[in-house]
C-alpha cells in the first residue's frame, strides 16, 4: 500500500494548562519589552490590577507573583499556616494533595481529608473532620477544579462548613477560575489562588491570591519564613498610587494577560461559564457516543476538563501517546495512579467547539487502532448535535 | 517658533532589567505554546538544562523556578538558613540589603555587614565580621554585580575568606551573570543565583540557582517551611531522564532562553565578557566627558551599569524623567537615597556600541535642559573614541 500523504503533521495542543493560547496574546509577547517602571508599563499594570477582581468577583485587591500556581498554593499556606497548630486538607486528587504537602513541609499538624480520586470532596464529612480537631483551624484547604480528575467541588457548601467553625477557606481555583463561576465575594470565601496558564488564556508564569481582609488580618499575625510570597508585601507595593510591585514583574506576561483580560471581557464572564458548560456538555455526549464510561460523578459544574475512562480491555497508556504521536493531537491521559486509566479533554481557556471536535475524534482514532469498537464519527456526530441543540449561535470572539 | 518635526517619538529602553530583548527572543515568544510534557518542549527544556551549566562556569545542575531573581534569592535563604542561627550578609547596596531582609524573615540572627552605596565589600572586613560571631555561621550572602550603584564586588576574595571559616557563600549574579567573569567551579563558590532579564537576554520570570553538592547537603540537613523554593525537589525533577519539572514550566520563557543562549553561545562568553567590558569603558569615558563625576570606586570589572554621580546645581530626578518624556530614552535614576543622585547606564545584555552612544547624547541633551554645561556631542565622541581604538572590529551576532 502506498503511504498515505501527511494529514496528521498539523499539530493541536488541546490540554488543560498550558492552554491554547488566542493569536492576540501570543503576538503582544513578540513585543519590544517594557521598562516596569515606564509609564507604558504603570498603565497595563494598573489595568490588569484594576480587572483582576472582576475575575475573581471580589473587592479584595488579587495580589499577583511570578510564579506558577503551586506558588500562588504556597502563598496562602506560608501566610497562614502556623508550625505546630492543626491544618486540615479536604482533597480528591493529585492538586489537592498538594495542598498537604504544602501544610506538612510548613510544620502544620495537617488533618488531611481524602477522598478517592474522582469523587468529590463531601462537605458533610469535612464538617465531621473540623470538629473532630478539637482544637480551633485556622485554614481549610481545598481545590475547585480537580485537573487531574475532572471533578469540580461545591465551593460554596464547603466554605460555609469552614465558615461554621470558624476557620478561613483556602481554594486552588487555579483550572477552575474563568470557567466555572466562583462569586467570592457573594459566598464569602476568603482565600482565592489561581494561575495564568488555564482559562485565563495565558502562559504559565503568573500566579495570583485573592485575600479578604480577615485573611490578611490572619497573615500579618503570622509573620516570618517568608518574602516572596508574603501576602502584606505584594499588597502594600500594589495599593500604591500608582501601582508598584514588590519585584520585578514578568512584564511580558503581564502584557499578555491584559489582551487576554480583553478578550475575556469582551465575550463576558457569564458567557464564558456557559462557553465551557456547553463544550462540557458536548465533551460528555461525546465520550458516551464513543461507548466510553465518564469518569467521575454527574455533574453539570464539572465544565473545566472532561474525563473518560478507558476500556480495560486496551492498553490506556497508549491512547494519549497515539493521539499525539499518531495524529498530532496532545491531550492528557491520567496521573499518579490513574495513568493508562483515564483520557482527559479540556475545554479550560480559549477552546471553542471544534477543539472538542478535534479532540473526539482523535481519540476515536486512537481508540479504533487499540481494537475498541467505535463507529467513524460517533464521537464527533454526540458533540455536534449538543451544539446544534444549544440554540442560537453567539457571534465568535475573535482571538 | 514652529513645532519641531516629532523626532523623539521613537523609544529606546535601555534598563538594566529588563533589559532589550534580541528580535528571536522577542519572537519566539509569539509561536504556539507547547504542553510542557510533549517531546517538543522537553527536548527545548533539555537542551536549556544543558546549556545553563556553560553560563554558570558549574559541572551543578542549576535549578530553575518561575520566579524572579528574589525568588532564586529566597531560594537560597530558605534552603540554607535555620531559624536562630547567625547568618552574615555583606552588602553595599539595595539588593545587598535584601538578602538581609530575607535572613531575618528566616529567623536568623543576621549579621549585616553594610557598606556605604557606591564602595565594594571589603574581603577583610568580611574576614573580621566572620570571627567575630564567635560561632560557627553557615551561609555569607552577598552581590556580584549591585545593580543599584553599579559597583561589581570581588567575588573571588569574598569566597575565599568564607571558605577559610568553613562557610558556604551565596551570591546574587542576578545582573552579572554573563556579563562579568564569575568561574563558579574554578573559584569554588557554592551557590550563585541570577535571573532571566539581565545579561542573559530574556524578558524577567525566570529565576536560577547553581548549588554545589556541599550547598545541597546543607540544605537536605535543614528541611521543612519550603516547597516551591525548595532545591531538592527542583533537583529530583530536573535530573530525570528526560528531565521534567517539579510544577509547571514558564514554557514560553524557556523557549525564549533556548533562543538567548543560541545567540550568546555563537558569540561566546568571553566575548561577551569583553563586549560587556568595552561598552563600560566607553560608557565610562562619555560620563567624563560630559562633565561628570563617576559614582563608584574605579574598577575594571564594573561591567554591568555605569553610573554618573549628577551635578548638585541641577534637579537630578528631573534627568531620567527628562530624558524618558522628552527624548524617549528611557534609563534608571537612582534608588533609595540615591534618587536624584545618579543615573545609570546599562550594559548588561543584549547591548551595542550605539546604545551607549544614544544613552550619553540623551543624558547630554536632558542635562543641557537643565542648565548643565556640556558641549553637544561630547559624551558621544567620547564613546566612539573608544570604540575606535578598540581594534579589529568582530563580525556582529545577529539577535
Amino acid at each position: 500500500m502506498a503511504q498515505a500523504p501527511n494529514i496528521f503533521g498539523k499539530q493541536y495542543m488541546l490540554t488543560a494548562g498550558p492552554t491554547p493560547l488566542p493569536p492576540r496574546v501570543s503576538q503582544v509577547m513578540a513585543e519590544p519589552i517594557l521598562y516596569h517602571r515606564a509609564p507604558t508599563f504603570v498603565e497595563i499594570y494598573a489595568r490588569v490590577l484594576d480587572r483582576l477582581p472582576l475575575v475573581f468577583q471580589t473587592r479584595n485587591e488579587v495580589l499577583c507573583f511570578a510564579a506558577t500556581g503551586t506558588g500562588a498554593m504556597e502563598s496562602a499556606v506560608a501566610n497562614l499556616v502556623v508550625a505546630g497548630d492543626p491544618a486540615v486538607v479536604a482533597s480528591c486528587g493529585k492538586f489537592g494533595q498538594r495542598w498537604a504537602e504544602l501544610c506538612d513541609a510548613y510544620g502544620a499538624e495537617t488533618v488531611h481529608l481524602e477522598f478517592e480520586w474522582g469523587e468529590k470532596v463531601d462537605p458533610a464529612r469535612l464538617d465531621e473532620a473540623l470538629a473532630g480537631v478539637g482544637r480551633p483551624v485556622r485554614a481549610v484547604f481545598t481545590t475547585q477544579s480537580e485537573t487531574s480528575t475532572g471533578v469540580v467541588n461545591d465551593i460554596r457548601a464547603l466554605n460555609e462548613v469552614t465558615k461554621a467553625h470558624g476557620s478561613v477557606l483556602g481554594v486552588d481555583a487555579v483550572s477552575g477560575l474563568g470557567a466555572v463561576n466562583l462569586p467570592q465575594d457573594e459566598w464569602g470565601v476568603d482565600v482565592v489562588v489561581a494561575g495564568s496558564q488555564k482559562s485565563l488564556m495565558c502562559p504559565p508564569g503568573l500566579a495570583f491570591a485573592s485575600v479578604s481582609d480577615r485573611a490578611m488580618a490572619l497573615a500579618a499575625e503570622n509573620p516570618g519564613r517568608r518574602y516572596y510570597l508574603d501576602w502584606g508585601r505584594t499588597a502594600q507595593g500594589q495599593k500604591q498610587d500608582p501601582p508598584d510591585s514588590a519585584f520585578t514583574p514578568a512584564v511580558t506576561l503581564f502584557r499578555a494577560l491584559d489582551v487576554a483580560l480583553d478578550l475575556l471581557f469582551e465575550e463576558g464572564l457569564e458567557a464564558a461559564f456557559a462557553r465551557h458548560a456547553l463544550l462540557a456538555r458536548a465533551a460528555r455526549a461525546g465520550i458516551e457516543a464513543l461507548g466510553l464510561e465518564r469518569f467521575g460523578p454527574d455533574d453539570e459544574n464539572a465544565n473545566v476538563v472532561t474525563v473518560a475512562r478507558l476500556p480495560d480491555e486496551i492498553d490506556g497508556a497508549q491512547v494519549p501517546k497515539l493521539m499525539r504521536d499518531r495524529y498530532g493531537v496532545t491531550i492528557a491521559g491520567g496521573q499518579g495512579h490513574l495513568k493508562g486509566k483515564i483520557a482527559r479533554i479540556a475545554h479550560c481557556g480559549y477552546y471553542g467547539a471544534f477543539d472538542i471536535v478535534i479532540a473526539l475524534s482523535a481519540l476515536e482514532m486512537a481508540l479504533r487502532d487499540l481494537g475498541h469498537d467505535a463507529e467513524p464519527g460517533s464521537g464527533a456526530g454526540a458533540a455536534q448535535r449538543v451544539f446544534a441543540e444549544a440554540g442560537e449561535i453567539p457571534a465568535p470572539v475573535s482571538g
